[in-house]
């Protein structure tokens, strides 16, 4: 009963697979290998276009490359104040932009509004003493498990476009949005505005991969120079690339995502009939933020459940907000031994 | 007969095993897992004594951080001037460090000085104006396969100290010169005033890992940050771990260097034998520099062989310096055609 | 009636004429000269102690790099959301920090409140992921012309060195809270905690001069390579020191900044009279920020008054908020003028 | 006798006068004001076209922010070994420009060659391991005081044009070279190449000022930003201007050069003369460098004299190296009595 991310679990069979299958043989370094050319092919192919795909490790590496590339040092990223770029990655975002300044705008629903974003384009409109609004990023299913709409997402890149600022999505759980709005990739990203994309793998069953997604190929210019500069090019590419090449074949990523967010509509739609439990946000991916009385955290805790508590102001006395994120990997009788033990928590008077 | 770099081979066979093992259950996220606890334990026993050993992707990372955590922005890196972090990672050092100045060492076979440390100490000795000499990086074995004898190790570190410089070692290939130095790893690091090593795997038979090891854990301390924020922190750290594990449990890893260097020793003894070649420098690890005839460069391409031509001054008119570095994997069939092949070519007149 | 800002105006009569003295001779480049050493005496004289003093040219770079001093390149600056720092110098810190992140705190009346550091301490908790909480930076006197009391400053102080953080002060118009409070330097500074201080000159009276002041010197260990990679050292420092040398001399810095503050008091004294017209924050230095009627702001302006409409929430239907300074140079007749506008323009409708 | 350099001179009567007249009047900040515009107007005439000139106060600030206009962070900059870029800024350019490289080009008499720029950017050509060869610097007069040839500067242009390299020009002494060349300004700069120019004020006569002029207005874009962040941006923008009118208006600055120029001849005149002495350079501008006989250095330090002992190779056994540097201030007796004390410790045996 492990829900405290998506990331406590390993790789998924498929990814291990390439893997041993691309151990064969001598390749080019430095991705200059067989399958880095494959796994470029078949991102190009998810996006039905031509796209310039350059494969990393980390998220935070993704991210903090991708808005590298649309942000000079001087630039401001505008983007949701809960953002992984906002406040979990270290300052990555400014390391590797160069000292470029994260502005906060506000939003509902985990999501940033074009009114917002034009608000603080006008706050920085003051050159040179303000930094120079450069870029928009959104996460794409957001922080708190919630969607933007493809129509949401065209607001705010023509918003942006229309003052000059390039559009970053940070697709960590692309997958999952993708899985959940039933939507071509394209449909959710190059068609609707977005300049580049982070297109995570690991969350969705890599061991550590990650692709800069380019859909303008003129924003990738120099790109191979930010990478490596960075520490991540790798030299065995190939590993890299096989990760990528065994979530991509067959559509393994959209078959992992659609587990993942269908254990969390399982969980979410148990826990909903748990008296005493609702839910912060609506839960549209692989992530739900319940909110349950405290000893029901406490007996779900000590029967062995493991999850984050999470900050929030929604919760109140004698509540905590927790959140469940579920993956390829989590298996239905975990689900069903969780909503159970919330059930029966409830009714023994935990709740 | 592929000799273009250690990197073009995959992973060793007990790499890939580690990494299946370790797939099996959820673990805790960004290193707080079994399986970095466990390689850490490995380090330390490796050095026989208690390391900081921090996990990262890349040769470049594990430099380019270890030289953040002992050089400050304002600071100088002294090394050699065909160092790796000085013209083969497009900048990282200046990057993570924040814009430390990299200066050139004189230094012979392949290897810095410590008269030429003292020189430069000396030329920079002109504050505010020079930036401070902060730190000495070496990197064993060097970039021309060539070993610092313990002894040298201990002068440079000796003088950097008194300077109040610390020294890093680069140590991509420190499997390798372990194996043919017959010395204990603690014996060539910091019981010869090494401070912090960059302690490579991937070369060695790993996908894609090295470690940062700080032999004065005072110099680590916030080095979580750093690691972080350049976006060298994943966050299913067991896969990082799994590959150190595959290496260090049962010495795998001077298995696999032993294996390198003896390919490269016989490839060294059966190049000796060919009329018209000879070997630019001596050949104590697992990489040699043949200058090779011209017509005998065309004939081994023409044949199949993988190797690069090397930069340098030595090769006369009508001669061609090559690089040929074998791994855990060079088959030691390859190393006899390869033999063979340039016997043939030099008798063909070839040579 | 220029009451746009304290820098439309030049420079007061002393510092000419210091300017010209220091004039005379051939003097020792780069710092070395005795006017710099007297400055640098001065300074310490007026914070009764023995301080580290380094002058540079501008606010920005005294704040900027005063922050690189105490804030590692992966801290957090924890300041007002308002803060020059953080909304004035185009990103200024993150440059000169190396990248790291200005966190906001809410506070109450321009100045920030223990309370709200201790959250925002609390929120960073979270290593690796969130940057490390490494500075508070508070603005005396404030940017909306406010003043911290001594209290104030030792209660935050106290809460910062406890939680390891190192406070810094930006006192671009520091000589206005002096003057107000009536309180000698060392008690809003050092004796309550304050770590490094800019201490402004130009507002007050200089061409382009501020120091940065080190109280604890070893703080300021390595800030000469600071300065001088920042471009900051000026190769003729008689012409720097000598514009602190002229303000300091003969208190002339207090005198400025009570004819700035008294100007500010009589304009606050002559619009609270003017129906219509508000304040929208207690007049303490030589700011204040009135909420006065469309109509008057458009008849003072066709008058010819001088001074910047004001961003804030303040302000009602049919009202806008203005900001007028004062300074050394502003004259009695001056401020008299634009009362007596403001009085007619009401009396007439205006309001 | 004052020869350490021309910055331990003040400023030159204009430029002090400038000042004054400047002081009298509110005018608009942060360089909107007059004198500004006055100033950028004297620069475009002085290069006989429309420029994009921006004023800073040093000379590193000018160079490095040059350089990080024309120069990515992944880049490299091109430059003598000696330049004042490589070797005196501290690091200013790898800061200002996010951790670009500096890369030394060999050359000749203090300048770099055609030649030398295009083997460095060979073997820069290795992306992305290397940097990216993205600009060449050259100082101009040189730092020992020599000049380039129009015909010299138009092929390192050409050159590094064809190669997609932007060229800098450090002028710190550009005045000097201008009036010892006796070409007009547009001759030494754009017509033949040149991109972006640090015109420097301070050495010929101002208190701190530089102006970074560009020819090329793209390559300006974004400047305000880079300088604002660099804390270069003079909040009273007038006094920074008024030194640049001082100087520009009525040739002054020509007229100091010349004046400066022919006090180096004079004092080379006199020194060729004087046995077992020899120039190392031919002194074309207002820098000379002397091998002196030791036991001369000493009898003219004992004297009064003041200057520096110079660091090079060509000083024999018993000799040293010495700078002279002259300036618009100083005096020909001061020339003469040096030029007196070296015949007399000549002829005294001290030689």
């Amino acid at each position: 009963m492990n829900f405290a991310s998506d990331n406590v679990w390993g790789a998924c069979p498929q990814v291990m697979d390439a893997l041993q299958r691309c151990n064969a043989d001598a390749e080019r370094s430095y991705g200059g290998d067989r399958w880095t050319e494959h796994a470029e092919t078949l991102i190009s192919e998810v996006f039905e276009r031509e796209v310039e795909a350059y494969l990393v490790t980390t998220g935070s590496a993704a991210n903090a490359l991708s808005l590298s590339a649309i942000t000079p040092p001087y630039g401001a990223v505008l983007c949701h104040p809960a953002s992984h770029i906002m406040v979990d990655e270290c300052g990555a975002p400014e390391l590797l932009t160069g000292g470029a300044k994260l502005v906060p705008v506000e939003g509902e629903g985990g999501k940033i509004l074009p009114g917002g974003v034009a608000e603080t384009v006008a706050a920085l409109d003051h050159p040179p003493h303000s930094v120079k609004a450069s870029s928009v990023s959104l996460t794409q299913s957001t922080e708190i498990g919630t969607l933007y709409q493809p129509g949401e997402i065209a607001a705010l890149s023509e918003l942006a476009h229309g003052h000059g600022l390039k559009v970053h999505m940070d697709g960590a759980r692309l997958a999952n949005a993708v899985a959940a709005l039933g939507l071509a990739p394209a449909e959710i990203t190059w068609k609707v505005g977005v300049d580049v994309l982070s297109f995570g793998f690991t969350k969705n069953g890599a061991l550590a991969a990650e692709a800069v997604v380019f859909f303008d190929p003129a924003l990738a210019e120099d790109f191979i120079y930010r990478r490596k500069r960075a520490g991540h090019l790798w030299s065995k590419g190939r590993f890299l690339a096989a990760q990528a090449v065994g979530l991509l074949e067959n559509d393994v990523w959209l078959a992992n995502a659609r587990h993942a967010n269908a254990m969390a509509a399982r969980l979410a739609d148990g826990l909903k009939a748990v008296p005493g439990v609702r839910l912060s946000s609506p839960v549209e991916a692989n992530e739900l933020f319940p909110i349950i009385p405290d000893a029901l955290h406490r007996r779900l805790q000590a029967a062995g459940a493991v999850y984050h508590k999470w900050p929030g102001e929604d919760a109140g006395p004698g509540e905590v907000m927790i959140r469940l994120v579920t993956s390829f990997a989590t298996a239905q009788a975990d689900v069903d031994a969780f909503v159970s033990l919330a059930r029966e928590g409830a009714s023994s008077g935990a709740a």
